[in-house]
């Protein structure tokens, strides 16, 4: 007994037909770090091909790279015009409407929310990629910088000073996401989940909804807090403010806006009446204020809006001590929201029509676009999902239909504005809620809890703590909690014991498949994920802990186990902590007369083990093979061997 | 062309000989979170095999489980007290010297050294789970410890509270000790990664060595701060204090120690000279400083100690808002250094007695004695590397050896305490010194250049960090650094191509076995790691980069891709932003006429892929297969077909 594990060698069993892993293959130093680096930050490749083309060329790419519109200008003709003209439009008469009202959901001014619609979407026309991207502000965005300005510079007191620290928030908002893009740190964004944004929309809608309560019912006073407790609290203290006449014609309106939403499910090409619908209810609502004098009458209107295009901001920008620290917590934040949600449009409409959306240079336009705006009156802007589909529905071709839009938002600043004075504030708070109540998704949650019960732990995180605390709080313990589930995934990952299948051809975890059989006297296990400090520990452990499992079953059996077989395939990556519990793993194994082999190691992996001496000077180059057949095969003719020695000394 | 996606099922070309994925394999949701927690936090599951057992057996079991002193005691003998004896002593004559050196690193009063050796290492006999490890002080910590309190407290101006958060820095590392343990949180401990730890140790070595200059020097100025900058401006700032004498004697007593430990290595059986040198010099150097006055001449001396064993220090906790922010700063870092020390020696020396560890337990045997000790004038204490190695070279067999040597302490400090008072404070030095050379660990920091360069970069960070700037500093880059990168490898999966290798037998990437073949119309990937949230985004973008790769290469060789498998058997898990990313693949496939295959999905990926749906309403479950093989075989039966039938219509 233990023979096998005494360090002589085993014939081939083989011959030549055994496969043999390639222990010579390394990359040079330089190569490994240049893969590594481009994997890194430029999973995307963006100037792949590029090598084999002239100098001019060359650059003549790069700059269409950074600039897309020099990629669609040339061959834009009025084919493709007529149809952005009709997008266009459509998206302005929404920009309009939902301008306002969202500017108003941040306590600012309604005209820059006008003004937002005017710059930002003629610089995205240049510098972005997406073809079916229209910029505007957002809702989420919005009430995530009011909350956190508000808390620093309450508006009543200093409605000024509010508006430069939204300035200066999207100022530094675009520098962010500016420096993301340049160095190439969409891997940022990355780590805001699937179900965290999920959570996180549906949480947000339910607390704009709420607010707008305030609007429903004309009410004057309110909370500048937007948890559930200190809505309804603020609701019921100011009850005597409610007006009847306001909470009539919202439902009105809520009615002829949700019946649009209807026909548009029901009949998808007359989408464009629920794209108008909102711009409608302005109109009407409007007229209808003016005509019964509403102001006095219990409909509050939006009041004074001046005419004239976007003034300039630059000198507005606050970089002073005391609220810059807030300011750049509010830019950061949304930043990363307004990425997540742009970037997540984009890519969802763009796979649609089967074309592709460079992340990091949708960064970069985003990041422009909001510097320029934070220039000139303009708050955060990005690529809402409402406006984007309607743009996409309408059958844009380019950006072209965001200079439409653009446009039409000029003339209305030009000539139109002041008739929008009479718009009651309850038409908004229509708008809003029925934009709002597509974000809660109920079908979404259900479909998380059936397919995994963390992920949808994690988008209940973030909707109740959006719901019940604050934004910030409800985004950030979601994002916490991934992390520390991949984290997790990392510090214990799986490993599964192997038995044979197919006469023994495939080998397979016996839990999966219940029929595979035990090899006699053989442990195989496979491991995945990559082997490194945050698990090493563990793995050692549990592998460990494995051996005594199967001796036990073994001794049961009459037999003793003496090879340890792992299957390395699954294994992307390993470090210096890593191989060192290899060689404890081997020497606690050694003791045991228990030998180990290797099968299928990556080259990532066969690099480091050939380098630290690990496969020449401890297991034995012999002892690595390509399948675990051959593995199987050299550990059972070892065993006969080392058994008909034993018999003949006998 | 393209039919091969239309959705035509394809007959199985394998007939009954195909092996079929087992679709069907689900654990119940309560088993799957059993499992799952069991890994996460028991993953060596202490109390397996208890089920079958008698609860009278259980319970004794369980108290054995935490007390392990039960386990041993019963059968010990005078076989066994013979050789812990010897060790005992041996380490006794190595504590004393070392317990005052480390308090005076620490700027306490020596006496609480000696005090740490004696009821620390009693309660780790009751409940530690090494029989190797000796406990007491380590220089690192408590450097650490003086370095943070020193901030809040300089021990110039107030010694008794700089004295009171030692203690209740040590109780809180108790505290913290305990409850991860507990809790089994052993998990934070593996975050300290071998590169970390191996730097970290090195350049904490390399700053107490010089601030062992101060002693050398007989200097009584000399800087708080630790960094090389701060010393050496502080060193040459009171050069005029520098005294000759004192140079003299410690250029001596290093010679001496360096030629004990040179002798060790030449002749081991003769360890026990180099072993109780330091107590040789203690006594030699008190004796001759004695006699000739040292303290008047220019060599200064330790100074009073008095007689009597340790006061109870209870009283004397400091829990009052102003310092104890500083005490559970202090608590919790030395609390992870001195687990990271303790269990990493304590499992290295088990592993050469092939013995196992239990790290959860000893986190809580290290944490009972540290709050014990807070309680009787003790600061920290753990299991050093020096005392231990000591301790195992003695041959000692069981944690007895630290009961007798807490006997021989006692004595000390009942009757022979006072007699230290003459020991000059250059003997301290030069153990200290000697005991720090060797953790510098040239040999090792080559080896990491060699091995791993993104290794070699934490481990210079943190020995470059804590030489240069502060302990903390060092520490927490390195391991940030450490993070960064295990994020960075979940975040950036390797993926490959495969090719057909042996006749179509096998299939292995590309890069690695050269002359593995391409397959015609068939693009074969590896995938490896967890898909989920933070790299699904990244893999999307590889995989269709892949694709588009391929595409290419194939328009050049006159044929077109048609189908792309992706081999899942290295993926341990996968979330529902996971399966969305798979699902945005699989769209953008279909509309280039491209079908995707599934090969060997794990059992926690199979679970998820049928619940969401994916594999019966998205590929069809006749496209998931069990290998490699079978799945390229099908690929080719499904192309003839579809080929003679066009050929058949035409």
């Amino acid at each position: 007994m233990g023979t096998a594990a005494a360090g002589d060698d085993v014939d081939r069993p083989l011959g030549d037909q055994q496969h043999k892993v390639n222990l010579s293959a390394r990359r040079p130093f330089a190569q490994a770090v240049r893969t590594g680096l481009a994997e890194t930050f430029f999973p995307d490749d963006p100037f792949r091909g590029f090598g084999a083309l002239p100098p001019a060329a060359r650059a003549w790419g790069t700059l269409k790279y950074f600039v897309p519109a020099l990629e669609w200008a040339p061959r834009y003709g009025l084919d493709k015009f007529k149809y952005d003209l009709l997008a266009g439009v459509t998206i302005a008469s929404l920009a309009i409407p939902q301008g306002i009202s969202y500017a108003k959901l941040a306590n600012l001014p309604p005209i820059i929310g006008l003004y937002s619609s005017f710059v930002p979407p003629l610089l995205y026309a240049v510098f972005g990629s997406s073809n079916n991207l229209a910029v505007g502000t957002v809702a989420a965005a919005s009430l995530l910088l009011a909350s956190i300005i508000e808390t620093d510079v309450p508006p009543e007191e200093n409605p000024q000073l509010y508006l430069q620290l939204f300035y200066t928030a999207a100022f530094f908002t675009g520098v962010f996401q500016t420096a993301l893009g340049v160095f190439r740190l969409g891997l940022i964004v990355d780590f805001l989940s699937r179900s965290t944004i999920t959570g996180f929309m549906g949480g947000t809608a339910a607390i704009i909804i709420m607010q707008q309560l305030k609007g429903m019912l004309g009410m004057k006073h309110f909370t500048s807090k937007t948890d559930l407790i200190s809505v309804m609290t603020s609701i019921f203290h100011y009850r005597h403010e409610w007006k009847w006449q306001s909470a009539v014609l919202g439902i009105c309106f809520l009615l002829f806006l949700l019946s649009t939403k209807i026909l548009r499910k029901k009949r998808p090409n007359l989408f464009w009446v629920s794209a108008i619908a909102p711009f409608i209810i302005v109109v009407i609502g409007g007229v209808f204020a003016f005509l019964v004098k509403g102001n006095e009458h219990g409909i509050p209107i939006v009041g004074d809006l001046k005419k004239g295009i976007n003034p300039l901001s630059i000198s507005q920008l606050t970089f002073s001590e005391k609220h810059v620290n807030t300011a750049v917590k509010a830019g950061f934040l949304s930043a990363i929201l307004a990425l997540a949600e742009g970037i997540a449009v984009g890519r969802s409409l763009a796979l649609i029509k089967n074309e592709q959306i460079d992340g990091n240079k949708e960064m970069i336009a985003f990041g422009i676009m909001n510097i320029a705006g934070s220039f000139t009156s303009c708050y955060l802007t990005t690529g809402p999902f409402s406006k984007s589909a309607v743009n996409f529905h309408a059958g844009c071709r380019t950006p072209m239909s965001n200079v439409v839009m653009s446009v039409c938002i000029l003339l209305v600043l030009l000539f139109l504005a002041p008739l929008f004075k009479y718009t009651p504030l309850v038409a908004l708070s229509a708008i809003i809620v029925v934009a709002m109540i597509g974000l809660i998704k109920v079908k979404e949650f259900c479909h998380l809890y059936r397919v995994d019960k963390f992920d949808f732990c994690i988008c209940m995180v973030a909707f109740i703590g959006v719901i019940f605390f604050t934004m910030v709080t409800g985004l950030s313990a979601s994002v916490g909690l991934s992390v520390l589930r991949a984290l997790l995934h990392v510090a214990r990952p799986n490993t599964c014991k192997l038995g044979s299948m197919a006469s023994g051809e495939i080998f397979r975890d016996v839990r999966h498949y219940p029929h595979a059989r035990n090899i006699p006297n053989v442990l195989v296990l496979q491991l995945g994920s990559p082997i490194y400090f945050v698990n090493a520990g563990y793995l050692r452990e549990r592998i460990l802990r494995w051996v005594e499992d199967e001796e036990n079953t073994c001794k049961i059996d009459g037999q003793d186990l003496q090879y340890v077989v792992l299957d390395l395939g699954g294994v992307t990556s390993i470090d210096n902590t890593g191989i060192g519990i290899l060689l404890e793993i081997h020497k606690s194994l050694d003791r045991k007369g228990i030998r180990i082999a290797l099968t299928n190691p990556r080259l990532e992996v066969t690099e480091k083990l050939v380098l630290s001496g690990y496969i020449k000077d401890i297991i034995g180059e012999e002892w690595v093979f390509l399948t675990l057949k051959d593995a199987i095969t050299a550990c059972r003719y070892a065993l006969q061997r080392s058994r008909s020695k034993e018999d003949g000394e006998v």
